[in-house]
């Protein structure tokens, strides 16, 4: 079965009607369904399947032991996000396992195909959940308090799924299995278009964080309230939108994006009495950036009578990935280049704990975290065959 | 039993966790609840309860005919309301019924108290929908093709309110029976504070209305798309936020609020693809207001590489009270002020059609659609009983 076919497969779970695209987060209904999938896929190919005490799915080759060869990525999406953002890296590990059985592989060193969940913090707003929790780099603490959009707690959802939340957090014992691992994902850039080449390796992750802005004004009836009488906190917000893009563009290879905004309560004819904003800031002097849009905000908070309260959700550091695997990988695959990307991944937390490498696939759109997410059958083929070259050569 | 001992007894129907205050749409499980609350508390007081055909609420105190007396006001509220704004005009005209019945009056005309569906809008985006329909100042088929935020139109949440979507519509028999309106509203700004008066007599409504902008660019990924590379509808819809204050405060008595924007797909770590943002404007010369806000984002989504399209939902002209009656009641009541508002009203809807007039509570804190909103017990119970003065001499 091809790793397009296996995207077929799934090509109905999760969809979205409102927003289109896909939606699927983790403990979903959509969440759900993926994760059964998973794992009758690992059975058929003689897997055994293991969920870790954080909810990742661990599908073992053989017996699970320490310096193994660990491949995967996630299942869960942005919401109103793509097809091939996360289930790329799961199918193409998928096949690979296929295709090493069909050469007569067996891997002489364990060797796991893992799914990590809420890769995308689309539901609890810290990206990479799975492996942040696995690593210890969230607190189970922190993690078990954070809230979904209707109140509930990860705890009460990890709960709800049938693990134990006492035992949520760091996980020694599966991160001291990985040896190495490797993460297939479509790229989400046009780095690939641009240099002509359907395969990269990955080099660096640009510094991320996630940061919540939540303004405070009075809530009050839009007919009956003169101009001069208002606190309005959408003001504030829309200032802070504005200062984002002006203060990111004055800084070489930063991003800064609000693409979630809450107004409460929300309605028509009626002044918000708070409104939340998410940044999504990226680059090299990333706190400094954040330090400076919160500066705007602030000015424009005081300006309308609002006040302004700023938390940080989520921060990782600049990535670079081990040097000699990527070097090694890219000669095996014939010299593809190698790519920096803005991107977050569950490999970029784990390099701080294991040898840690991505591949890329061309994304011939350019566009991702949308439905126009995309990559050429072709594209897909080339990138599991890739990594079937890449784990036969790792688990040697 | 006291206007305020029966709000009490509401205080817990359709409180919102999330948002604070209430939360009360057409329909929904706390419509329904008090939907039966107000045809109970009818039928104690010997009223003849009948829904029209647009889902309006009539009790009957004797035989429905012309020329008749009615009051009443709604008990839905805005997303996260107070807890007056509607239901004191409601729980007023119950305790007037007990207070004539109480001296002896049996009304010489026929007498109706009544509740009017979706005033707030909360639900479909139209305000007043229930006198809207009635009236025919709205058409039915443009009604039933209404969507709530879940895509449920108006069609099917009436047919499931066990409504006939064939007679949603004018209602020219229901709406014949009314000789005069009154209701009675809790004040929504500072008028009554400043007059120092409990109670007003309304005198004028300004113009308001409903315009969405749906701004369009390009969904993409948060951390993998250049600064410059973006086409991100967040950018014109927060200069439309701007603009909208801008414009406003420079045309004096006009307002322009923007309470509700939703962003889609509404993913931190993903640039929106469409964000669509509601503009409450209102004022004298409105609709030149919302043209020069029109403008504004034009330019600003023409500079982002987006398009913004404008959709106009709903739209009221001035309303001037019949004077006449007007100045009956103030006069009835010892001579209280006559107030202007900013807030529409169901009686401004029935205005084009019937002789209407509107009594206003004081409220101490300015505020209205938010938990703020209040009348002190002395002003409500001052309220219960001008309105039945009104009423007693309006019946005869």
């Amino acid at each position: 079965m091809s790793a397009q076919a296996l995207l077929d497969d799934i090509a109905d779970v999760g969809r979205d009607r409102v927003r289109g695209g896909y939606s699927r987060h983790v403990f979903d209904a959509a969440d759900r369904e993926l994760r059964e999938w998973f794992a009758e896929q690992a059975q058929r190919r003689g897997l055994d399947v293991e969920r870790d005490r954080n909810g990742n799915l661990w599908a073992w080759w053989g017996t699970p032991g320490p310096d193994a060869v660990v491949t995967g990525s996630h299942l869960d999406s942005v919401p109103g996000g793509g097809a091939f953002d996360g289930p790329l890296g799961v199918v193409s590990a998928l096949v690979a396992v296929d295709e090493l059985r069909g050469r007569g592989v067996t891997p002489a060193k364990p060797f796991a195909v893992v799914m990590f969940g809420e890769e995308e913090g689309g539901r609890f707003g810290v990206p990479c959940l799975g492996s942040r929790l696995l690593t210890g780099s969230l607190r189970a603490d922190a993690a078990l308090r954070l809230r979904d959009a209707d109140g509930v707690t990860f705890a009460e959802a990890a709960v709800s799924a049938g693990l134990d939340p006492d035992r949520i957090g760091p996980d020694p014992e599966a991160l001291g299995r990985i040896g190495r691992f490797v993460e297939l994902h479509v790229e989400q850039g046009r780095g690939l278009i641009d240099l002509g080449s359907p395969i990269a390796v990955g080099s660096t992750v640009i510094a991320h964080g996630r940061w919540r802005f939540t303004f405070s004004g009075q809530g009050n009836h839009a007919g009956a309230t003169p101009m001069d009488d208002r606190r309005d906190p959408m003001l504030p917000a829309a200032e802070t939108i504005a200062a984002a893009r002006r203060l990111a563009r004055a800084v070489p290879g930063a991003r800064a994006t609000v693409g979630r905004l809450v107004p409460n309560p929300g309605g028509t004819n009626v002044i918000a009495s708070t409104v939340d904003v998410w940044l999504d800031a990226r680059g090299g002097d990333v706190s400094s950036l954040v330090a400076d849009i919160e500066q705007a905000a602030r000015v424009a908070a005081a300006e309308e009578g609002c006040s302004v309260q700023v938390r940080q959700e989520s921060h990782s550091g600049e990535v670079e990935f081990d040097p000699g695997l990527r070097d090694e990988l890219a000669g095996l695959l014939g010299g593809v280049p190698a790519l920096p990307t803005g991107a977050g991944h569950d490999a970029a937390i784990l390099s701080d704990h294991v040898q840690a490498a991505m591949l890329y696939v061309r994304n011939p759109t350019g566009v991702s975290h949308a439905p126009e997410e995309f990559a050429e059958a072709a594209d897909v083929a080339a990138g599991a065959g890739a990594l079937a070259r890449v784990l036969e050569h790792l688990c040697r």
